[in-house]
């Protein structure tokens, strides 16, 4: 189970919630079981603020923060995990039952090594109670969970599988966790590293200028799936900066 | 985790519920894992019809029974369990935690001795939003769970609380669960990619020419511990492919 420092580096993050009840149920469900950090992304304002006056969870939603962008809003995240009811969509993530994912946020929040400059935070996004995460949304994310639903009723009450998440995070097993793992780039880094790669991709004429949503999700999806530690992100952003720097200097000899 | 004859075996029964959205969610968490029976004892009538006309659940809901009293609704299980925030209340009964209690049902489930009449069936109550279940509720069980929530707010909802239980007893012990890793590529594939890194990095200038071997080492292990899978050092070698030609046709432009 997730000791309360590592309470402290998960952050829950609702994208599009719809219900005002939804909002206070995921809140609540967050103060029972000690999640601090409630981060909202593109609300419909009226559901905000009547989620405000939600019983039970007041000081945990008036501290919520709200973000116009993902990007935003896990700008400062090492993993970022999205969960999904897997319908009708075809994955291109990597997707894991919830008891497994509880297993690997544990180990990547438990990875606490003192001589690193920044401590591991892990998001949870949860998308909206009609479409759930979409395609955009999905590409923010390393890996996806899935709540181990029966396939004739797969889509949960929003509320509830958030509780089941935080649930299944401070639970506690009996057998030991496995061993750390290296803890990749914040999102924050892997921004960086992906604008840089899209420039130097269109300069070499392998993608289109100004390309589009699906081109900029495909690598972005390829960007976390290599999952870069913080000392590679930069190895590479070094790397691509002097291929920036080439092919402007060879197209461009003044 | 439960059969689907254990789960058919074990009864969800609300007492005294009030709110028909709690109704409504806790049939359709029941729904969600393939719990088949839900019971309600002294409900409020016009909670339970609003609530049968609550998303995803109808089926569930169309058969749940009514029960006056809760001596009726527990009258064929041989195992009953109440639900507690254990809260002011002095308890007299035995109190496990969630996982434990878990643990307990279903291996009171499991006990399929064919010599006796019947089967074994579990109860798991759940009392009023309010009050939760009363002394007298009490009185009918065989012990009391608690779900793990932290004493500064230990009461939740009930659609969430019903859940969180339901998912328990079906929930897999990670380690029985399947890995579903990627496959990292082939050496014999990373060592394409790494000779075609080496190149484009040469002409870049990111590198000397003919680079010496801890150069080299140094690029190794970053593509191992990137560890592209056999699809990802595909794209990256097209991306690669790309580079190297414009960086060739940029500076020799015959």
């Amino acid at each position: 189970m997730l000791t309360l420092a590592q309470l402290d580096r998960l952050v829950v993050i609702l994208v599009a919630p719809r219900n005002p009840n939804n909002i206070g149920a995921a809140a609540r469900a967050m103060s029972n079981f000690g999640y601090p950090h409630l981060r909202i992304v593109n609300a419909y304002e009226v559901s905000f603020q009547e989620a405000r006056s939600a019983v039970g969870a007041a000081d945990l939603l008036a501290s919520a923060r709200q973000y116009e962008t993902l990007e935003e809003a896990t700008a400062d995240c090492t993993l970022v995990v999205g969960t999904t009811a897997v319908g009708h969509r075809e994955l291109q993530h990597p997707l894991h039952r919830l008891e497994a994912a509880g297993t690997l946020i544990q180990s990547h929040l438990a990875d606490a090594d003192p001589t690193r400059a920044s401590a591991p935070k892990a998001a949870l996004l949860f998308g909206s109670e009609k479409t759930g995460l979409s395609n955009e949304a999905l590409s923010h994310c390393h890996w996806l969970l899935r709540i181990p639903t029966r396939s004739e009723h797969i889509s949960m009450n929003l509320g509830q599988a958030v509780a089941l998440c935080l649930y299944e995070l401070i639970r506690q097993a009996p057998e030991a966790l496995p061993a750390t793992q290296i803890t990749p780039a914040s999102a924050q880094a892997l921004d960086r590293l992906m604008a840089l790669l899209l420039e130097v991709l269109e300069a070499s004429g392998y993608i289109k200028p100004d390309p589009d949503d699906t081109t900029r999700q495909k690598i972005r999806r390829l960007i976390l799936r290599l999952s870069p530690s913080p000392d590679d992100a930069e190895i590479l952003l070094g790397m691509l900066r002097q291929l920036q720097w080439k092919l402007r200097h060879n197209s461009d000899p003044t």
